[in-house]
Order: structure tokens, then C-alpha cells, then sequence
């Protein structure tokens, strides 16, 4: 009764997201941290031109000091505590404040590979869906799982971000492929799944200012994903302003920017809290 | 029975107080705004040198994008429907990551002069006081409920901050006091119901950076404030780098920073997605 006015409000979630790449000359930004899920924040970035966000649960573990875990590494560990319900208000909140225009892709427990048994109820996507998200935002890292989970989203008009990692990566963020044809093969069995995005993850997440350059062997995979899939394509973890050119010379149409703005706001606040302290 | 553990409670948390006072050389900074609800930027704070903060119901508001609200001034409107156990689970929060030293007193509904009837029952004391705050943040407008809450607050061994306003002001952030008189008047009915910490109100609030000088009634006012009272004394409401310097020559012992810090912290934020967009 309503899969056509699902598949029209997911048109236009995709629609959003190639605008936004046109718009940013071939290749966006995506952010998320505290850009994603504080209302004040995600209205600033917004106003400074970025159009995809991307709340997610570790990040509020985070920024709400869940059990007193003060690392991105650790949220990750505890992610799952965080509610769907809680999610809903991140994603409702941020919706209120920066308006319809910007792409909104929610992280939720159940969403990630998660290491209790979190239940994603078809009332939770509808929940999410009339939460003001336009997608989730994903790391499955078995092909079957994500399948399930791309079909229950379109059917409330949810486009579906997934990844793909690299079987060595500190955290499992997505579908293992090791070697750049592997990551082709990968690639083209998310798109066939139905996947509306397919991003690779560098295996520096979290790493900041502090991440490095970009290896050889992750251009190569990062190309591979480019050059075998017609969907948007999106590379995320340790991406900063000294690493970006490279990764945008790969061709990848959304860049994932986390840690390293956070970072800078955090180094922003330090900043004032000490020149207010030291004005006698 | 344990009106006792309660004051020893309370005591230790004026120590940190009046610690904080001596170790910033006789005057302090309390910081409020993002740096007060956002577990992250809390922590971030605490690092470089921040030992008061303030968490809110109208700030939690904003950060939530409660109602859609973008500005304090909005929120103010709307913060009585912030709960208070949203309240106790930002306080945990920020306690769990910034560990037992830092000062926290915290802004509940029912705790600000409301629009609504907002109840506050003996429960919901213990709640905050269990959460890890040290103190109630308040902003009464009349005696007789400011001193009600008073004695339930020292039961639980909470400290109470009040507030003293204009009667003119745009927001009635305290018991109204015109003439450097009328403050030294109404600042001794604070103490004398037992207040642990009075501030001024200067009327500037949610100005933040662009708020201007700091006019000399609001000097005098703040002047008669300090030289009438034996608590700690505190000056709120459109604090910046620019006037901070003359507030501090009042004399007065606790500089309240809210705005002006959130003001740098989105500015940082927008400079670092802009310089991401702009990187090709």
C-alpha cells in the first residue's frame, strides 16, 4: 500500500545525495561525530555547506559519556547499549534544526555488526523512518545479513550505506575483501543486494589528525570499489585535511569526516577555555 | 540520618569551589553551553584547565534540537519540557568522563522560574544528587520558593547557585534587584536562606561574542553584590574575551562562560567542514 511512496521518498534521499556530490564539483563530504549528532553543530556545518550527515550510536555513547568511555575505540564497545528509541530523538532533533534539505543516514544498534543479539523489529525502521532519517548507515559484514537488513529499509524508504573492510581491520566494519578484485567481487554482490551506497574502510578509523598517508594497497581497493559499482561510493576512517587530496584523487564520490573535525572542535574549546582562564 | 553525610557532601563540594577560586589566582571561570552537556567537549574543557561546569535544561534543549529551537533565546521557551531524568542521564554523562573532581551543578526544570507548574518532588533531588551533581544551578525568582528549595536541596546534599536579575531583563533569570542597593538587599535574604553561591544576571544574556561592554550600573550592581556577601560570588550572562577582563575587576569570583564559548566552538566547526569542502 505504500511501496511506491517508499521508493519515491528514497529516490529523493538519492537525489539528495547526487546533488550534493554535483554540487561539491564530483565529490562530497559526509560528517559525522559530533557534526552528526549535536543539534548545535550539525546546523553550524550545515550553514558552512555540508549536506550529508551521519549520527550514529557509538558517536552518542560518546557525547553522552555512556559509561564513562571517552574514545571512539571504546564507544564501540559499548555501542550497542544505546537505544533505537534514542537514536530516534538524535535523528528527530537534528532533522528539526537543519530542515529537509540535508541527507540524514543514522547508525543503529543492530545496524553494525554487533556482538550481542540486537533485534531490528520492521517497527524500528518505520520508527527511524519517520524520525526524519533518510537511510541507515551500516556496517554488516555478512552478505545475507545485509540483504535482510536492505530490503526491510526500502520498504520504509530507507536507502542503505554498507561497507567493506579488510579482513585484518581493528574493528569490523564491514564485508571482508582483502585485494582490490575482492573488493570488486564484494562490491558487486552489495550493489545486486540492492545497497544504495558502498563505501571501504581505510582501517585507520579514529586515527584523527594523527592518521597518516594513505597506503598504496587502500587506493588500489578504493579504486576497484570506484570502477566496478554505479552507486555512490564513500571512503571513511582517519580521513583529515593532510590525507583528503589523496583519497579524493581516487575518484570516490563521499568522503567520511569524523574524528578529525572533532578534534579541531575540541582543540577549539580548549583554546577558548584557556584564553578566558588566563585573561587577568 | 543522614542529614550529616549530606553536609559533608555539600562541604566538600564548596571545597572544590573555593579551590578552584585559589587556583585560578582568586577568580574562576564555570563554563556552561556545549562545554557543560556534551560528555566530549566537557572532558575536552576539564583537560585545559576547567574545574566548574554547568549542564542545563534550556542548553540540553538546543543540543537535542528539541522542538526544532536554534537559539538559547528559543529555548528558553521551551525547556521546562526537558525532563528530569534527560537531565540526571546528562549529568551521569558528563560525570562519568570528567571523573570526581570538577565541580558540576546542574539547571533542572522546576529549578528556573517556569511557565508551567513544574513539580520537583523530594525524589528527584536524590535523583540529581545520585547522578554526580554537586549542586543545583537555579534560577528562582521569588524568596520563599528560592528558600523551599534551598532546604530539600541540602537535604540531599546538593549546593543551590541563585541568581539575582533586573526586573527589566528579557529572560527572569532571578529574584529582581535594580539599584547596587536593592542587590545588596535581596543578596543577604540569599544568603541568609542559606544560598551557597549568588550570582548577578547582567542582562546580556545569549549574546556571546557580540555582547559589548559591560555598563557601569551593571559594574556597580555586581560591586554590591561581592562586597555584601560571604559566598562565593558569581557574574552571568554575555561574558566574552572582550569584557571579560572588566568583570574580573568587580571582584566577583566565578565568571560564567556560555555563549561566547559555543559561539567558537561552531565557528571552529564550520572552518574545518569548509576547509574539507574546499581541499580538491
Amino acid at each position: 500500500m505504500f511501496n511506491g511512496d517508499m521508493e519515491q521518498k528514497r529516490t529523493r534521499a538519492m537525489k539528495k545525495v547526487w546533488d550534493a556530490i554535483e554540487d561539491h564539483g564530483g565529490q562530497t563530504l559526509l560528517s559525522t561525530g559530533i557534526t552528526g549528532d549535536d543539534a548545535r553543530i550539525a546546523k553550524a556545518v550545515v550553514e558552512s555547506g555540508i549536506k550529508l550527515l551521519e549520527p550514529n550510536h557509538p558517536a552518542v555513547a560518546l557525547a553522552r559519556g555512556h559509561k564513562g568511555v571517552t574514545s571512539m575505540h571504546d564507544a564501540e564497545m559499548i555501542r550497542h547499549e544505546i537505544s533505537l528509541q534514542e537514536m530516534a530523538k538524535v535523528t528527530k532533533g537534528v532533522r528539526n534544526t537543519v530542515g529537509e534539505e540535508p541527507f540524514i543516514t543514522v547508525g543503529v544498534p543492530g545496524g553494525f555488526t554487533e556482538v550481542i543479539p540486537v533485534v531490528l523489529e520492521e517497527a524500528d525502521f518505520h520508527l527511524m523512518s519517520v524520525s526524519g532519517a533518510d537511510g541507515l548507515h551500516t556496517h554488516k559484514s555478512n552478505l545475507h545479513d545485509l540483504e535482510e537488513l536492505v530490503k526491510v529499509s526500502h520498504k520504509y524508504g530507507l536507502t542503505v550505506d554498507a561497507y567493506i573492510g579488510h579482513p585484518s581491520d581493528l574493528h569490523t566494519f564491514g564485508l571482508p575483501a582483502e585485494m582490490p578484485e575482492d573488493v570488486a567481487h564484494v562490491a558487486r554482490q552489495m550493489e545486486d543486494v540492492g545497497v544504495d551506497m558502498i563505501g571501504l574502510m581505510t582501517g585507520m578509523s579514529y586515527e584523527g589528525v594523527a592518521a597518516g598517508d594513505i597506503p598504496n594497497i587502500v587506493k588500489e581497493r578504493l579504486h576497484a570499489l570506484v570502477s566496478t559499482v554505479k552507486v555512490p561510493t564513500l571512503a571513511e576512517g582517519g580521513i583529515n585535511t593532510e590525507n583528503v587530496k589523496a583519497f579524493r584523487d581516487t575518484g570516490v564520490h563521499i568522503i567520511v569526516v569524523g574524528t578529525a573535525l572533532d578534534d579541531e572542535v575540541k582543540r577549539a574549546a580548549q583554546q577558548v577555555a584557556k584564553q578566558f582562564i588566563h585573561i587577568k
